[in-house]
Parts: structure tokens; sequence; C-alpha cells
């Protein structure tokens, strides 16, 4: 059935209700399996209608994971699905079906696969690429113990661009391990597949022929029944050399319908008589069963809840807009600037710039540790690259970061977006870790904006500087404040107060804000000084690196405590590199340090996930107020 | 020439040493390369032998490197050296011969290529697969600035299988960029390569054919001429399909004799009048014309410097060497034991391990991102996998620890060599940033030993601990204490009290010692004791998180003033973590922060670098003198 609405209401799925472990699935006829699928799709439909999330990816694969349920004897054989947020209807089939309304929400189901959640989930994902390396390790020490299991990992087309993915075939080939990987290939991440991989892909189509696999578990080669690939960018791609997963070394099955329960139900069961790295790949269309979604995949990779209340309108721009705003900007009066994405060009908001600048425009795939390096390179030659990348992301270009842009000092700029917290994402968003793991390393720049128009002057001033230089700002819209378009250089490591309440008093807490915080920070020292007998004062420090330490030596004198805030983990954070400073300097104040806690958050939406560590204007009054007064009490 | 010394002597090179510059060797006859390649494989003998350092892969590159140099206008075309163990050569015909005795020596030259140093270096390196993406950013930048130039980027095979290269494969075919990679294909990384890329590379060769070009540039099929490819790995690999690089989109020559300096001639020049992404096969032998090295490669990856005095003798066994004899006590325990190596068997210390476990050993190529996620599937089956890694290697696993391991406390122990710096392999290998983007990371357990004794038992601590945990361990030796067969676990979060003058004096000084600056730390505190009128204790603190919060709390009432003392960055770092733990607990006292400085340190010796950032027994002392004498002038 293809849908055109997002019901508001539960439809009626007599049959899927009588799942509550997919041992009742496998108990039904194979030919129910259809109707289990058009159920599960109805209801996947709703649930995310209410709840928001991914959608397209869970759509397109519905059959698919009915099917693996089926053929599988989970949770004993092992599902370990890459990137997860495709996991919906396997969450629905494994007893969660009813809790997937929450999914996202504070205290709901988690938005990807979670171990803590179900023994059905074998991998906590959230980041792409990780499912054939976990799958192998599952499988090997399977092995290793004499309890063999069917292991199966599912990986979207976009998620074998990235290397990990590549390393571990490799590897796999290497222990000619009793592995499954199915290739969920859509010719999407969260955009269109790019680069040779996805080329090959289509040239494989292209081909007109499957390897199948009989009863017997023997391949054999068999025209294509007629469906389509909706090849949308490798329109000429024909010439490509056999098959990449065969020289790797694993045997190749497919391509095959993704939406054909039959085909599958048969294919897996085959594949169970086989042995070693075994490649099904398999063609599946993003948004399946939505008209709107097939249609447009990408605006449909992800839903707003259609319950969700009016939000309070807002007016002030994303600072992914910010960005991409400023990249288009700063193009236009500098011929050297190029810009690279890996894989995220709407979510760092590059449309326009991609658009109206395409010969200087990069989306290098699910690829972060060649986006960092490729800038590096672009920089050698006396141009200047920009990288825009999730702070979560990063984590995977670190080492590129260090050797090939830090230590050549190269001319790279680095817009970091999605820094701090990310709400209903949950942990594996987060931009938790940047300051710590960037501010150890020499020759970087790094700075976080109070506001949106901040953020713009600072990208400007990351682009002039001559060296490597990050701008990281956080998820969704900025304050409202005005943007200014003329592009201002702020002087490197130059901070500016703020805020000064009672400025004459005796008492004064100094409070060192960095980015997100600072105009919370505003809110809670007024506050803090109408309701207590003390000065206080704000200062946006702007930079994490280099600090500027003058300002802090300014007003030793006159700071009884300093208050570090930061939307980062204390651990090795700004505030921890204002401790360092202090230390050096031998200013020997009591400080208070306020950051994210030492564990990972679980989802919830922004404002709670700032509420529940305290750094909302609330939470941070209290933890000052509490500090103060223990200070004075020890006076 | 098979030669079968290392010449003492500086040999006669009357050819060589009229090129110091390689448009020298450009204006050569063709026929007169054989000499060249000849009298310079003579030098790098004789100059590796003065210099000690990498061998195997320099004299596998000889001919290559003349006939990159002849065939391209470097430097105005870019060779990009993947790895740059391979540079020697390259060195010494870019104007830089005769310093080539002094490489990996203070001020002499660098151990792998640096920007700094020529500007026929094009890009530093030091990890290995970052060429190809830096030389397609270089490709990308010089075709946008309408300057086109011949990019070679020139990759092992060992390198290949990190994902990292297959990223940037599939981005330059995206971009149909003109670039050059040659595959230096010798069947080995340090260590002999593994897994399904090496078997393909073996297939590819047993077909016995080579695609080759012709002077116009068109690609033709030939047999094999006679030479031999010396599998070690893959007597089977015979079925793999057709060709990996045409199926990732690169146009594909080879495979050729890597020695054959007029066919490598013929084919570089012949590949110029071709465009876009082009791969070049050539086959070269690790040591060659060295007969020991060819015997034994992976014993001749790297020698000593034959001219080295006797050292003295040091009977003290390495860390590496610790941590392989406790993996093997371990696992003779504890059948749940599997160990993971990203291509680092020998230098890990793993060799008796591999030959004794081969059913639990994991040589998984150079693939970080792999290994570690690897290792998290592998304790999701209730397994407890160890993985042993360098320092800075593990910067390109960082996202898995946090994602695949920490986020999911899954217990994976890391055995972390050579953290710190290591001296002549200068700041690419140096380990100088894990405790601060590792102890930003929720439920991690992070350790350093004072030495060999401490790191076997803090092994056995982390291995027993049920959740991820590191011991960060020093390159080189230990200090030769007793090394306790009986494994014991440490008290997590313990630190002890390991000297103490002048005990019950009013002013005291109280040194956190971390890892491998405890034992320097006792020698600077006796001689500052001795010196000065105070007292001084050393507290050697074992783990960096969590820190002995307990024992900072009961020294601080009579303590003067904290230092303290790590051989990590000071950015981030242990001491780092003391002064946040100081502001949480509101103790307010002077600290004295040492470590690394914010700078990366060129090469030098071991004991050269220490000295020079003043963490060797004076230096520390004099720091801490510093700070002591400011401290009560102004009291």
């Amino acid at each position: 059935m293809l849908y055109t609405e997002i019901p508001s209401q539960r439809p009626v799925t007599p049959l899927l209700d009588k799942i509550d472990h997919p041992q009742q699935l496998r108990e039904l006829e194979q030919s129910q399996l259809a109707t289990v699928a058009d159920e599960l799709r109805q209801y996947i439909l709703y649930a995310a209608g209410q709840s928001g999330g991914h959608f397209g990816a869970n759509l397109g694969v519905i059959e698919l994971t009915v099917a693996l349920h089926y053929c599988f004897n989970t949770p004993r054989d092992r599902l370990v699905w890459d990137v997860g947020h495709q996991s919906y209807p396997h969450k629905a089939l494994t007893g969660r079906r009813e809790s997937l309304t929450t999914i996202r929400a504070k205290d709901g189901l988690a938005a990807f696969p979670a171990r803590e959640e179900s023994e059905f989930d074998t991998f906590g994902v959230g980041h792409s690429s990780t499912a054939i390396s976990a799958g192998l390790g599952m499988a090997l020490a399977r092995h290793y113990q004499n309890d063999p299991c069917e292991v199966v990992c599912i990986v979207g087309d976009g998620a074998m661009t990235a290397g990990m993915a590549f390393e571990a075939m490799n590897d796999a080939v290497a222990h000619d391990a009793d592995l499954m990987v199915v290739l969920n290939d859509n010719d999407m991440s969260i955009s269109c597949s790019t680069g040779g991989f996805a080329r090959h892909l289509a040239a494989i189509w292209e081909k007109g022929q499957s390897v199948n696999i009989d009863d017997q578990g023997k391949a054999f080669i068999q025209d294509h029944p007629e469906w389509s690939y909706n090849s949308r960018l490798h329109a000429s791609a024909t010439d490509a050399a056999d098959n990449l997963f065969k020289a790797i070394g694993f045997d190749y099955f497919g391509p095959f319908d993704g939406h054909d329960l039959d085909q599958l139900v048969q294919v897996f069961n085959a594949l169970k008589k086989r042995k070693g790295p075994r490649l099904i790949h398999v063609y599946t269309k993003k948004g399946k069963g939505f008209a709107p979604a097939e249609a447009d995949p990408i605006k449909y990779h992800a839903i707003s809840k259609i319950t969700a209340s009016p939000s309070n309108k807002v007016t002030a721009p994303k600072y992914s807009d910010v960005f991409g705003q400023w990249l288009c900007d700063e193009a236009a009066q500098d011929k050297r600037l190029l810009a690279i994405t890996p894989a995220m060009c709407e979510g760092s908001g590059m449309v326009q710039f991609a658009k109206q600048y395409p010969a200087r425009f990069f989306d290098v795939a699910i690829a972060e540790q060649h986006a960092v390096t490729l800038a590096a390179g672009m920089a050698c030659e006396g141009l200047k690259p920009v990288v825009a990348i999730y702070s979560t992301f990063l984590q995977r270009g670190y080492d590129q970061l260090i050797h090939d842009v830090a230590l050549q000092n190269l001319d790279v700029t680095f817009g970091i977006d999605r820094a701090g917290l990310v709400g209903e994402d949950g942990p594996t968003h987060a931009g938790a870790y940047d300051y710590a793991y960037m501010r150890t390393v020499p020759n970087i720049v790094i700075m976080a904006p109070k506001d949106e128009n901040e953020c713009r002057q600072m990208l400007h001033t990351a682009y002039l500087y001559n060296g490597p230089a990050a701008v990281r700002y956080p998820r969704g819209n900025g304050l409202g404040v005005e943007i200014k378009q003329e592009l201002t250089v702020l002087e490197i490591g130059k901070a500016e107060l703020v805020a000064e309440y009672n400025p004459g008093h005796d008492e004064q807490i100094s409070i060192l804000a960095f980015g997100s915080r600072v105009s919370t920070s505003i809110t809670a020292a007024k506050n803090l000084a109408e309701q207590h007998d003390v000065g206080v004062r704000v200062i946006n420090m702007r930079y994490v690196k280099p600090l500027d330490e003058q300002i802090i030596r300014d007003f030793a004198d006159h700071t009884s405590i300093f208050v570090t805030v930061e939307e980062h983990a204390v651990m090795a954070g700004a505030g921890s590199a204002v401790n360092e400073f202090l230390a050096h300097a031998q200013i020997v104040k009591p400080v208070l340090n306020l950051g994210l806690p030492d564990s990972f958050m679980h989802q919830a939406t922004h404002a709670q996930m700032l509420q529940a560590c305290g750094l909302d204007e609330t939470g941070i009054q209290k933890s000052i107020e509490k500090a103060w007064l223990k200070l004075i009490q020890h006076v």
C-alpha cells in the first residue's frame, strides 16, 4: 500500500498486535508476512508522527526487518544495525511496539539501538559504519567460544563509504569469519551518496544480472527481475570492474529487491547454509510506502512531531544557517575559499553554498578522516578550506586534526556544529568533548560565540587567521540578536566584559562564560546580584585557546571567586584551561567550574538536559550561590 | 648489486654526488639511471648505518624514487609519500644527501618528510594512509586554480588497508581528479600484510597478466614477465574478482616490477598522457639489494646506528616486553582474554603471545578505528579483549573509544604504548595527548605506572576491572626494578606516598607525580629538601581517572604548594585534573603544573627532549624552586 498521510490516530493492526516477541512472528505463515509489513508500516507512520524523528530510513527497511526476524533466531542470532536510525521497525517487533511513540523523549525509547534497552539491541549505535566491526567481534567471539550463531550486520550504502567499514570487511576476510553483511542500498546517506563506491553500486545494478542462491546454498546467476534502481547520480556508470565485495573476499549475492518479502526470506534461509563472509546486496527505497517521502527522501530523512504545539514563533536563525550564510558571503569576497562536508550538506546549512558555488563545494561522503586531510592538502596549495563538521563527528578526524592540520600549522577553518548537548539525539550525538580534545593540541585557535552575530564574526575571524582555527556553535537557533552583515575581525584571544552588577562592591564574583552559556550567565548574574549583597560580573571569554589571560589578571585582585561556565564536560574543558592559567600565574583564588558532568547524558529536550546538569539560569545561579555561601562562611 | 654489509665508510658515488637537485637527475641519459640507483643504494646503506632508523622500506623504493624524480617535474609536480619512512632516497635526491647521516638526530633531518625542511616535501607525515587525501586536496586545489600539475601519491600496500585510503579513493573518483596513486606493494606493512585486501593483491598477481600502457597512453593487456611475487601469506588466493581499484573507479595499471627502471620510466611517462584517477601497482621488495634485509624484512624494518657506542648495559626490559609477558601470563589464567593489534605485533611486544595463542591473537592490519570497535563487539559476547595500541595511533580510534566502548561501558582493556615523548621518531609519534582526550570521556579508568613492575600489576588491574580501562606506559626500558610474577590488583583510584623528605616541616611541597615522572620527581624532591629549608613529599598518583581525591584532601592542610608532574601536555592533562579537583573541593592553594609545553616537540633523543621541556630531574627541581621562592617572597 502507498500511503499519503501520516495518521494522527493509532491505526488498527490486529496481526502486529500479536507480536510481542519475534518468536511469535516466526510462528506465522510466510504468506502472512505481507500483512505484518503493511500493518507495521502504518504503525511506524503513526508512531513517528507522534514522536518525530528519523523517518525515511525506517519506512525503507520494513520488509527487510520482518524478513530478518522471521528467518533468524533473534536474539540468539545477532542483528547489528548500522547507525541505528532505521531501527524503529526492529524495536516494534521486539516488544517495544507501544513505547515507540515515546522514542527520543526523556525517559522514552532511545533514538538508536541501545544495549541497556533490550537484549535485541546487540550494539549501541548512532555514528555510522561501526556495525561490521562490532558484528565481526561478536562472530569471532562466538566462534572462539564454540557457540556460533548467525551475525547479520545491516549497513547502508552511505555508511559503506566510511573507511571503517572497509577496514572491517578486510579483517573479516582475514579471519574467514562467519558473518553476513546486508548492504541496504538506497543510493543515499542523508544526502545522495557520492563517490566511486556509489558509482560502483550503480554499475553492478546496470549489468542487469543478480547473483542468486538456491535452497541448498549454491550460487547462480540470473537476469534481473523487473524493478528499478533510481540511480540519481550515476547515469553513466557502466564500465566499473566486476565487484568490489568479491574483490575484497566476500561472497556476494544480489542485488535483490529489498521490498520483496518472499525473495528476502528465500535468500536469508539459503544463506544460512553457507559459511564465511557473505554480503547480500538489497535495494530499498527510502520512505517506501509513503508517497511524499518517496518523492523527497532528503526532506523526509527525519520529521517533526505532527502533534507538536505550535512553537513560540522562532524568528532567530539556526546557527547552521548563520554558518551557511557566512560561507556564501565570505566566498563572494575570497576566491580561495573551498568548503568541505562529510555528507552533511543539509545539516550543516550548506545547501545554498553548494548551489551557488558547485566548483568550490566538496561533499566527500561519510569520511571524516579524509575530510580533514583533504582540507590540509588544499591548504598546502595556498587555498583556504573550510571544514563544516559536527563536534561529535570531528572525533573521527582527530588524528588528522593533530597531525595533518595542527602539526603543519595549516590554514584550515573548522565550523564545528552541534557543540554541547543536542537534545533528542542523545549521547551519541552530543558535542561534549571538543574543547578538551582540541585545546590540548598546539597551534589551534578555538572560539565559541555568545550569539549568532558573534558566530558570524568569529567564523570570519577564524577564516582570516592564518592557521588552524575552529568556531564551535550549538545546535538549534540563535538568540534573536541582530546579525551585522559587515564582517568584522575579532582580536585573537580577547574576551569582553558583558555585564556588571553592583560594580563597586568589595566582594566580587567573576563569571567567565563560554559560548552558549554567556547569555544564561548574564541572567544568573543579575539574579544573584539582586538577591545577595555581592558584585557580579560576566565575561564573555570568546576564546578557549588562546585564553584572554590579561582580562583574568586584571580582574583577579577584585575577585572573590572565579566561576567558569561552559556547555562542555568540566573535565579538561574550558574552565579547566582557566584553572591552568590561574595556577600558572599563581593567582590563588577559589574557582567554581560549571559544565557537563562526568557521565553520558541521556536523551531529553535540550532544555531538560541543561536543567538536569544545572546549566540553565536557575542551575547556574544556585551553584554559584552555594559556593559563595560556603566561601563566606569560611572567611 | 646485492650487498651483504652496511659500510662504515662513505662509499664513492661520483654520479650521485652531482645531483643536488632533481633537475640534474633529469638531465642524465636514461641509461645512467641504473648507476644512480646503485650508488644511491650504497649511500643509503651507509647513511642509515650512521644514523639508524628506517631501513628496509627505503632500500625497496630506490628505483621507484629515481624514476619518479626523473619523470616528474618536481617540485612543481607533487610527490606525496605515505607514512614517509621510505623518504630517505627522496631526501638524498633533493639536496639533502650529505645531511642524511643526521636523520632522526636533534637538529638533523626529520625522520619523515617535513614541509619546513624542503619544498620537495609536499606533506608532513608519520602516520600511514594520509597521502591520497592530501594529494587529492592538492590536485583539486591546483585544478581549481587552473594551474594543474601532476600529483603522485606513493602508498604502501599495508597503508591501503586503513579506511582513510579507501575514503580518499572513493572521493577522488567522485571528482574525477587528476591524481596518480603508486601502490608500492611489498606485501608488508611492518609485519606481513593481512586481510582480504592483501589476498586480493596476491590474486591480481597470480592471474599472470598485467595491464600495461603504451607511449600514447593507451592501455593493453600483456602476460607477466618472469619475476616473482613473494606472497608469504596468500598461497591460495586465486578466486578473487577482477580488481578492487577498477571497481572503485580508478584506471588500473600493473602490476609492474618496481625495480625495473626502464619499465617504470616508460609507464610514468605514458601515464602523464591520461587524466583522472590512475593507480599504478608496482611490486617491490623490502630491503632490496641488501641480502640480510631481503631475507628478514621484519627485523630490518628499522636498524640501530652501527657506530653507536655500546649502551650502558641495559638489563631492564622494555615496557612493550613487560606488556607482552603480562599478556601471556594473564591469558594462561583466563581463557576469555583475546588480544588485538592494528599491525603492530612486534612493536607492541606480542610476538610470543601470537605464537603461543594464535587463535586468540588478532592482527587487524592498519585499522585503528576497526580495532577498537572489534574489541567492543567481542566484549558484548562476554569475552575480555585487550587492545594493544600506541598512544599516537589511538587518536585514530578516538570516536570508537568514546561511543563503542565507553558509552556502552564495555569491558575492554587498552595497553597504551609509546605514551609521552618518543625521541627520534619526533612529533608525529609522540603520545602527548592521551590523558586529555581520554579523561574527558566518562566511564574510563586511566592509569600510568611508575615502573615496569607497577605496569604489570596495573595491566592486571585494568584487565580485571569490569569496564573500559587503560594503562599508558612509555617507550623504551623500565627502571630495572624487580618484576613480581604474582599478579596483584591495585585498588582503583588509590595513590601511594612514595617519598617524604623533612617530613615534620611546617612548609611542605606536595609533588603529585604521574607515570614516568614519579622516579624523576623523587630525585628532584630529595635534592630540593637537601638544598632548601622545606619538606617535600612525592605521591605516585597512579590514576589519572579516577583521581585519588582523598590523598589530596589528606595532605591539603599540610601543603604549601601542590606540584603536578607528568610526561603529557600540561593543557588538559593529569595536572589539570588535579586543578579541577582542588577547585571542586575549594582547596585554595598554589599549584604548579609541570608537563609538556603547548608546542610540538622536535626530534631528539628522549633525554634531550625531557631536558628541553624541563621534565628531567634538574628541570623539575628548578621549576619547583622557582615557584617556591616566588611563593615565600610573597608571604
